[in-house]
């Protein structure tokens, strides 16, 4: 006979390490049991007790942002083993400055326009215009 | 009497450790003993022996630019603790969606001057021009 109303069902941490998980747990506000993967990904990239040493040199209304940065940086890492969220960085950068060179044509264009307004400038708008919005090369490159 | 002439000094693990540096130490490659912090951060964040486990998880060409984005990882980390590098992507991201607009919104000014070439535009190509450069919101805001 179980009492499953008064069940309630070991953080992912516990469960994962196969622990009794108590009140107080200092994983249960970070790890809810129906999302096991997120303390999986913590584990493997971190380590548990690591990854606690780290929640610890923060202040206690930090930790949340801090759990949710350390899992999102360990799902990049298992997503991506070589470069993990370094590489999302790379692409930012690198969609970046696509993106700076694009308005500052553009700017010079525009100052063009108000230098001759009525002059012809087909060839620069239309070059400005073929780089919409996607591209922005390779994920991964090094920048570091 | 020592004969220095033949002194190799332990990579910065090894130091760190204070153990014995082999031919052969798998983080000899990676850590030369100039620059001890390298390591230091890299054990911090990821510890070592797990560091050496997600090493091991990728294939022999690819571990030197692991290490790089590792240790850049650890170095964001210890900088910003809440945020690590996740508040890189965060300022990166906004850069993207600032950088964005200001390009629809020059493109928009050059459709406009291409409709109505001789028509009078400085109200919108200096809301442009006020957005050169700087700027971007701060680091560290949520986005995962």
């Amino acid at each position: 006979m179980s009492s499953s109303s008064s069940y309630n069902p070991p953080c992912a941490a516990c469960k994962f390490v196969r622990r009794k998980c108590i009140p107080g747990c200092a994983f249960a506000p970070y790890f809810p049991p129906e999302d096991p993967q997120k303390f999986m990904n913590v584990h493997k990239i971190f380590g548990a007790s690591n990854f606690m040493k780290l929640l610890n040199d923060v202040l206690p209304h930090q930790r949340e942002d801090a759990v949710s940065s350390l899992a999102y940086e360990a799902e990049a890492r298992v997503r991506d083993p070589v470069y993990g969220c370094v590489g999302v960085i790379s692409f930012l950068q690198q969609e970046v400055d696509r993106l700076k060179k694009d308005l500052d044509a553009a700017n010079a264009d525009l100052i063009m326009l108000h230098s001759f307004p009525c002059h012809n400038v087909n060839h620069t708008w239309s070059r400005q215009n073929g780089r919409g919005g996607g591209g922005g090369g390779g994920v991964g490159g090094r920048w570091w």
